[in-house]
């Protein structure tokens, strides 16, 4: 990247006070800014760092005074914050989307269609009769199994596997290490203690717009027609694991290390933290959220509830037996007190009656 | 796949009612079946599909009397479900191990031997002195270390690692990302606050007929001579970890996520559930089941035992004792009502004493 | 390894009772142990082994008194356990520091300076500008960004996948699997209930002398400039899930399934156990424990506590609280016993004063 300062502020809408034809390569924050460096200020207690600051320019509110002089360039706007962040945006796709073309060795199989400005790295594999977009970055050791569908625009990151058949929307990021169709869980118990495997023949379905971290599992559908399906814009972090014949709803989010068993359907717009567990075979309401480590076992009837614990409750109630389980043993102490005192009191109540 | 309705019907010992030479080329539910697919009706409930399906063939059991005219030709055997899983697995052999030979790029280390109708797949690696059965499936970006031993009818996914002398029974199945053999987290402290690695020199040993998950991890023994040990008929899930010096017992099944610790012996038919943590050094008897989230601390040492809880407890007691914590508030509020009662009576037991 | 026994003793600057001239290529439990092995007795509880084994050589204390006759040839030193330990790791790296050299295919891109002894395995990926130091080794299927810095003697395990811009210091063994440097999991949510990835632009750090276990995931941090920072001497587990802009403290261990969310800092010489989940934001002290699959979601201040329990508290309070919950259904009973005896009582006074 390297732009003008005048350039920088027409992206903006901005107004340039300063040296307009300097010239910017890299974003920075405004108390490490060097000079080429641009920089930003929208929190009034970082306020101090612009009168030191050697930022070549700085973003600031479009009412913003000095108290001091300021050596930087001062670009004035509606909103500092959201301009950096549209400026970050920018940088990030100038570096991120910059290789293309074929590397080689690189597999691909037969009968597979692929679409224009595509990246392939070196080792990555491509079955038979897959399908890939416009635009899409396959990165070194992806694997892609038979009759994959990759649409426009997908970044798939080194090592990413998608078993047959997987189908992925567009604008989809997954990151290194997921597993996308691997076999459901499904073991058929024996007369003789052992398990036979169930074919897993379904397969992975995801939508548009979402987000895998690195490292998360997603199994494939039991049924041969039945898929497991991510619905568009959900974003899943790293480590997780999804079984067969899970649906997570559209804009739902979950956080590393959560674990969502066989055939459960979470709703719309939840928010699931870290380490959850959900139960196999239930359907978790609309804009539930649901804590850290929290175990859920049943369904979840009514949108919009917060949950907490090692068995799903209410995150206030559950805090407040927590705050009694720490006082247990005082709790104790007090009912052994007063079975002493009920105990004398029965005492003196005889004798009188004595 | 393509076989007749008749060539379907004698492979179950079914009779036919219809047109036997009808072309089947794909399985599907009663309700999605098109022409050239074959379907089945086990449960009653669905009864009302049959009339208005479009498959070429349904399965039904031997007494079953239609209530309405149906399209479909029928196929009379005694258990519909068995007879339609016997096709689902004809089917998944079908096209599951269809891929055969050396794709190139692949390497291949000195003194191996490998045995007849494999598949190694592109950019798979095999170290020296490696020993592999035949029908193996080695999928592309494999990695077999050195002097790993392979035995017939394993299937290893794309990127299914197997450290040195990893040994790998028959008939198993290891999905993309599970590492085998890593070492085992080891270190010992020094009197600087710092840790030095102790070597760990053993190695992973899975017997027939295991199945593993994507993205599991199994580390290595750590002595020289000394394995951790996946016992046959096991069944692991994904994201599993099991540490340095275990043994899982024949037959035992463990939901994903869950952890097992350094030399814990886990018996045999043990169902163990997600997210489960099991400290090291513990022994815990055969047909143990484990609910989720459990946390195991001590050596089980009753068979047959049900746990459940962060210090895993009776799963009755467990719920019985959880049940109480959530009215945790209502057993405090009402001890100290009692304590005012008490300190009342025994107020005016004080008056009248005066 | 082929030694004799009159060398190891040299080395270990022991004295011999027997053949020194025997030949050793191997070490062994003494009771495994066969000709041409070498073991030791540390523990007199194992001591009956010694006069029946098959060991060319044991290591026992220079005090040692047999007993009965013994046929293996002895070393006394002053520590048999250390002189063990010190053999072993001697062992270690004689066999796993074999490999050095390129094995093609491989892929390096522009501008890399590759240090000396250095081992590039086949289908490892070197992105541009990428600089690795001296006697490192770069296992099959390791992918190395743009810009990646990898320091001398560091040990990449196959599928080891380091994301731009990352830097490991010097010593670090990273496993199969682990994923550093993908990004932060950060989104904005949108006014129509989607949400908007926030560019993640910064990197990882990992210092010196770093363990990093199979599996692992380290996020990059969200700005430009900023890193999540892994301090020197820390020991990672498997499967662990380190959020962006983390730091973890030096020579703190962490076991396996253990999760840290973003922007928390762990400080020095810290031991948490296995699936515990700290929440994002904190500040963890020095030297602070933490039990398997505990919750902290608040800054421990005050170095050297022992925390466990859903929601982090003291160790032996939570013992002693969990201890009473198994017994809640007793002290429901206990509490309802009491009001039916504090109701008569109060009958009876009310009679009394009637």
């Amino acid at each position: 990247m390297e732009f003008t300062v005048d350039q920088i502020a027409q992206m903006l809408g901005g107004k340039v006070k300063g040296k307009g034809g300097d010239k910017i390569n890299m974003l920075a924050k405004i108390q490490d800014a060097k000079p080429g460096q641009i920089a930003f200020l929208a929190n009034p207690k970082y306020e101090h760092y612009i009168y030191s600051s050697h930022a070549s320019a700085i973003i600031v509110k479009k009412d913003f005074l000095a108290k001091k002089e300021i050596d930087s360039t001062l670009i004035f706007v509606d909103d500092p914050y959201l301009s950096f962040t549209k400026l970050l945006e920018e940088y990030h796709k100038l570096i991120s989307f910059q290789k293309t073309g074929i590397e080689q060795p690189s597999f691909i199989g037969e009968n597979c269609s692929v679409g224009k400005n595509i990246y392939r790295g070196a080792f990555s594999y491509i079955g038979n009769n897959v399908k890939i977009g416009d635009n899409v970055k396959i990165y070194p050791h992806v694997f892609l199994g038979d009759n994959v569908i990759v649409a426009d625009n997908v970044i798939l990151h080194s090592n990413v596997k998608l078993y047959s058949d997987t189908k992925i929307g567009v604008n989809c990021v997954i990151h290194s290490g997921s597993v996308i169709g691997s076999d459901g869980f499904g073991f058929a118990p024996q007369q003789d203690g052992t398990y036979k495997a169930i074919p897993q023949m379904g397969n992975v379905v995801i939508e548009a717009n979402v987000t895998i971290g690195a490292n998360t599992v997603i199994d494939c559908a039991t049924l041969y027609g039945d898929s497991t399906i991510i619905r568009q814009g959900v974003k899943l972090d790293n480590l997780i694991q999804i079984a067969h014949n899970v649906e997570i709803g559209k804009n739902t989010v979950i956080a590393a290390q959560t674990g969502i068993s066989g055939s459960t359907l979470v709703g719309e717009n939840c928010v699931i933290a870290g380490q959850v567990g959900v139960a196999g075979h239930l359907k978790i309401a609309n804009n539930t959220s649901v804590g850290g480590q929290t175990g859920v076992s049943k369904s979840i009837k009514e949108e919009g509830q917060r949950l907490f614990g090692n068995i799903a409750m209410d995150i206030k109630e559950y805090f407040r037996s927590y705050a009694l389980f720490k006082k247990l043993p005082d709790i104790n102490y007090r009912l052994r007190d007063l079975e002493r005192k009920v105990f004398n009191i029965s005492n003196v109540e005889d004798e009188e009656s004595d």
